[in-house]
C-alpha cells in the first residue's frame, strides 16, 4: 500500500572527517522515499525551486517514487550546511536557507487520496496538522520532529501529537518533549500525548520502541522492543541516517497486509538496516545504488548480531 | 568451575536521585562475585580493615563465596563517595579514601589456585598483572579497568593487556585506550593489544562483544555481538552494574564446559540481566536478594526484547 509524505526536499552543503560535499540533493522527505521506495509504492510532497532539475528529479524516478506532490516554485530550494567534524553523532548547521520552503501550502494532488499511510516529516507542526486533516481516511500516521519546534511551538506540535499513530524522535527529543530523563518514563508521557506508538532513536546504538497496548482486563501496558544499529568500521555521512530509518520502518509497515507485534519488530529491524546504508556515503548516494538483496543480507546480519540461536 | 576474582572490598556512601545511602557494602569485587555466585563457585582475593565485620562476611558466605583470600589488615576499609545527581550514566566522586588499599599486596591462598577462571577487576595494573602471573595455568583471564590507568598508567597497563583473554570496559574507555572515536576501529585496535575478546559497556544501551576469529585460511575477522539492556522505570543506584555486568557475563562463561559461539551470546544477556537487576536498589542489596528463576525470567525479558520471531 502507498505512503504520502510531506517534508523538505533540499541541497545540503556537509563536512565530516571522511571529506566535504557541495549542494548534495538532500532533506527529510527525499531520505524518506528514497528508503521507503525499496518496500512499497511512495507519493512526495513538497516545494523546490528553479534548482532543482531533470538531474534531481531522475533520483526518484528511478525509485518510481511519485513527484506529482513536488511544487516548482519561483526561487531557490531549502539549502542547509553542516559539519559533523567536532561529533558524528550530531550536525552543527553552519547555515540554514529556508527560501521557496518559507512560504511552503503543502498541496495534496487529488492521486494521493487514497494512501493509507502518511508520513509528516520534520516541518512546521502547523502544515503537518494540515496536511493530516487533509487525509481524514490513512489507516496510520507516522511523523517526526525536532528540538526546534519541541521548544518554541510546542502547543501547535501536541496538536499534530494528537494526530498520529507513530512518533519517531531521538534520545534527546524525547527527553526534551516529555520533560524527564528516563527514557522509559519519557515514553509513557509521549504516549500520554498521543501516539499509542513511540520510537526512539539512539544514533549507533540502534532503537526502541515503546507500543502501548490493552491487553483484556489489564488496563494499559508498555510493550518495547529493541533493535541495534549494526556497528560500522567508518561512518561517511550521518545526514538523514534518521529519515532513513524512518523510510525503511514505515515502508516495510506499509509492504505488510497486517500489522501483528511480529510486523513491528521487523519494521525496526528494515530501519536500522536504511539508517546504516545511509551513512557509508554521502548524502543519498548509497540508497541511490542499494538493491534489495542488500538490504535483505544486511537484515541478516542485524539479525546474527543479536541473537542467541 | 570456578573463578578468582581480585579487586576491591570497600563501603560506598551513595547519592541518588532516589536517596542517599552511607557506607554500603561496594567494591568492584563485591559486585563482581555477587553476581557471577548464581552461576559458578567464587573466590575473591582482596583486603578489608577492622570495620569489615561478621555482618558483611555474611552478605558473601550466603552466596557459598569463598572468602579466605581477603586479608583483614589493620586500619579502614577501602571507602568511595559519590553521587549521580547529576548524572545518572556517571559518578561525581565526591570523595576516595584508599585506607588498607594503599597497601595492598594480593596473597593467592593455595586453595584456589586450581581456579579455571580468573577476574582481574579493575584496581592498579601493576597488580592486575602480579596476580595474572602467579596464575599460570588459568584457562580463561579477563580483567576491568578504568580512565585513570588508561590515562596515567599506561604501560602498566598495556602490560596486563597482554595477558587477557577479555577485557570489558566502557564506551568512553574504549575510544580513550584506542586513541579513536569509531567503536569498530576502537576494538580492533584493542584486540592488537592483547585480549582476543572485548566487551564494550554501552550503560543503558546495552554492551557489544567483539571477538577476533581466523576463519580457515581467510586471516582474522571481527564477530560482532550486541546484547540490550533493559529499559528500567527508574534506576536507583547505578553503583556497581558494570561489575554486576562483568559477574553475569564471567559467572555464565565459567559455568559452561565449552565455549562455543552461542556461549558467549549467552553470555552478554547474562551480563545485561545482572546489570540491571544492580541498578534496582542501593548498593549490592538487589543482588543479594535475588534468586536464579528471577534471573531466568529477566532473560527470557531481554530476549523477547531483542528477537525477531
Amino acid at each position: 500500500m502507498s505512503i504520502t509524505v510531506v517534508g523538505s526536499v533540499a541541497y545540503d552543503s556537509i563536512e565530516t572527517p571522511a571529506g566535504r560535499r557541495e549542494r548534495c540533493l538532500g532533506g527529510a522527505a527525499t531520505y524518506f522515499s528514497l528508503a521507503a521506495s525499496f518496500f512499497t509504492d511512495i507519493r512526495v510532497i513538497a516545494v523546490v525551486g528553479e534548482d532543482f532539475g531533470p538531474e534531481q528529479e531522475t533520483v526518484f524516478a528511478a525509485r518510481n517514487i511519485d513527484t506529482r506532490g513536488i511544487e516548482h516554485a519561483p526561487g531557490k530550494s531549502f539549502f542547509w550546511e553542516g559539519s559533523y567534524l567536532e561529533n558524528l553523532n550530531e550536525a552543527q548547521t553552519r547555515n540554514t536557507e529556508l527560501n521557496v520552503f518559507a512560504a511552503f501550502e503543502p498541496k495534496i494532488p487529488d492521486a494521493y487520496r487514497d494512501s493509507d499511510f502518511l508520513f509528516l516529516a520534520n516541518i512546521d507542526p502547523v502544515l503537518q496538522r494540515r496536511v493530516r486533516e487533509s487525509m481524514p481516511g490513512v489507516k496510520l500516521v507516522a511523523g517526526d520532529t525536532m528540538n526546534y519546534w519541541i521548544k518554541d511551538h510546542r502547543p501547535a506540535l501536541l496538536e499534530v501529537l494528537k494526530g498520529l499513530d507513530v512518533l519517531l524522535i531521538n534520545d534527546t527529543e524525547a527527553r526534551m518533549l516529555a520533560g524527564t530523563h528516563n527514557l522509559v518514563q519519557a515514553a509513557r508521557a509521549v504516549i500520554a500525548l498521543g501516539p499509542r506508538t513511540l520510537v526512539v532513536k539512539h544514533g549507533e546504538y540502534g532503537a526502541t520502541l515503546f507500543h502501548e497496548s490493552n491487553p483484556k482486563g489489564k488496563g494499559p501496558e508498555l510493550r518495547t522492543f529493541r533493535a541495534p544499529a549494526l556497528p560500522l568500521k567508518e561512518v561517511i555521512d550521518p545526514t538523514g541516517a534518521g529519515d532513513s530509518f524512518a523510510g525503511g520502518f514505515f515502508g516495510y509497515l506499509a509492504s505488510q497486509p497486517e500489522h501483528p507485534p511480529a510486523a513491528w519488530r521487523h519494521a525496526m529491524y528494515y530501519g536500522s538496516v536504511m539508517g546504516a546504508f545511509a551513512c557509508e556515503r554521502f548524502g543519498t548516494e548509497r540508497l541511490q545504488q542499494l538493491s534489495r538483496a542488500e538490504i535483505d543480507a544486511r537484515f541478516n546480519i542485524l539479525r546474527e548480531l543479536t541473537h542467541l540461536d
